[in-house]
């Protein structure tokens, strides 16, 4: 992977994906201690920045092969992002979903134009039956974060971060991404490497889920004790992929490591100081420049809010912690 | 009032105001029966497209004459952006508030830098606090609406929104706007009669409070009954003003008028499909073009969603639309 796949994915996605702002309050500057510096993915198409990875892998398919149409398995954000990306392409998109994924997050894939097929997550393999759709369809994989295309795609964000925080005259600091397998922490840290390289990235992880911050300490994939059941669904995975840990580990400073609490205090000041609905997953970061200040150095922060697909009740709940 | 006006208020606002993106949802457009291009003032500075006004103002006025500071009456979005624009610009600011406003509000505009005054509503009357603190120490008033320098700010949204729907191949539209007292809606209006004479601007009311749809059918400035007790607090005026009305008589479409429930179905769906906060007073122009669908006309509308400092109790409750 270098910056060169970064900017030919930059070229396909412009005019398609839309280009953040940087945002920025003086209220959650006096919190952290330092200038914070916000760029909301939640505001991209399909409310997270997957749509990114999605655009940049369907948009390098060659036609015919895109034609017959693409798969993917995903309960969330990658399920949408693929979805809205290929009916733009006007491909078939075919995303496999558990059955007790959240309804709403079905009915969007479904109303984004995607066939949903549902698998049973005790009785039934996700891949065999995602196998034997590809065979029998012509179907292509894109993977959510294991796949040099989707990577490069999610590294635009890293690309918009480097020109917009030297426009606000930061060019050092620590960049908190909010981490699942990865994907968008490598991409941004290899355009930050090429474009910005002040700019460190840090992933950031929700407590029990911190398989990166332990990977980048122990210098292997290490791997969580469990998937299920977490409060940040949207970037809880098994491991970090075998593409995006060695580019992490060479790029990306500590992790940082925040709990349930610090997440929805974090969603509760993106509404109030930012007007942002940030999802849990996505609020990780915020929490860490909020609440680990002493774990950063510097005079200013980036901070990626990755999505904003919160549950209503989820979101409500978070406001609790204002009163 | 004219374009010339409106663009050295942009001069002066470069650099200092954040230029907002235009967003969309294919599920709005559904909703709607039409593309819905949404112009979120709700991410600029301070919560709301106040701090253009604010902006505009201080920035225009003699440095000698800023430096003996300024003075606003509000309770709510005028106080904060005319209390961080002074504070950037170095000048004093003194904000006239009841003493019954929100807390948070209040806490807000200290927390910007500003001297709070507060008043009883019921025995004291804030002209008469402001002119002999203005008289004392020399303060400028800057009023919320009826000041050239003001609307000329807010019009800065309407030179925006004429450059972006053209972006997105949209010249022929109704553009929705939140109106309280008119300074926003006759802004938008003059800079889209000279840059995108095919947008018409519309002002949006709740019901109860429609003072500007009533004096744009009369002809002549109609008053409310009350200014009390709306759940829209932050666009309740008691009549159009000196000004703004007979810009807006001469370039506006007819007024729409919603019901508070649209309003909060439209502060969840502004939640759910575009990941953005906002208050109540600041989602009336998108519950029009959700609801009343059937009062507009053409392939695309255009919808401003003025502010976001919405109350977490009340934007909880909005969420609660949703199940």
């Amino acid at each position: 992977m270098n910056i060169a796949q970064i900017e030919a994915a930059a070229a396909r996605l412009d005019g398609h994906v839309r280009r953040t702002p940087l945002l920025s309050s003086p209220f959650l500057d006096e919190i952290a201690g330092r200038r914070v510096l916000v760029k909301p993915e939640c505001l991209q198409h399909t409310g997270s920045f997957k749509f990114r990875g999605g655009w940049s892998a369907l948009s390098a398919l060659e036609p015919e092969v895109r034609a017959r149409g693409v798969l993917a398995y995903s309960s969330g954000n990658h399920a949408q992002g693929v979805a809205l990306a290929a009916a733009r392409h006007g491909a078939p998109a075919v995303i496999v979903m558990p059955s007790d994924a959240p309804t709403l997050k079905i009915d969007n894939t479904r109303a984004l134009g995607a066939e949903v097929v549902l698998y049973d997550r005790s009785t039934e393999d996700r891949e065999e039956i995602g196998a034997r759709l590809a065979a029998e369809r012509g179907l292509t994989l894109i993977k959510p974060y294991d796949e040099p295309l989707v990577i490069a795609g999610q590294g635009t964000v890293g690309l918009e971060i480097a020109a917009q925080a030297a426009a606000e005259g930061v060019t050092e600091a620590d960049v908190l991404v909010c981490c699942g397998g990865g994907g968008l922490t490598s991409g941004i840290a290899l355009a930050c490497e090429a474009r910005a390289p002040g700019l460190r990235v840090r992933p950031v992880e929700p407590e029990g889920f911190d398989d990166v911050a332990r990977s980048l300490v122990s210098g292997r994939i290490e791997r969580n004790d469990r998937t299920a059941g977490g409060f940040c669904d949207a970037i809880i995975t098994p491991a970090p992929g075998e593409l995006t840990f060695p580019i992490m580990h060479r790029l990306c400073g500590p992790g940082l490591v925040v709990s349930d609490d610090e997440v929805r205090r974090a969603m509760a000041f993106a509404f109030l100081r930012l007007k942002l609905v940030a999802e849990p997953g996505g609020a990780v970061a915020l929490a860490a420049a909020l609440f680990h200040a002493d774990e950063i150095a510097g005079d200013a922060v980036v901070v990626v809010i990755s999505g904003g697909n919160a549950d209503p009740g989820v979101f409500a709940a978070a406001l609790g912690t204002l009163e």
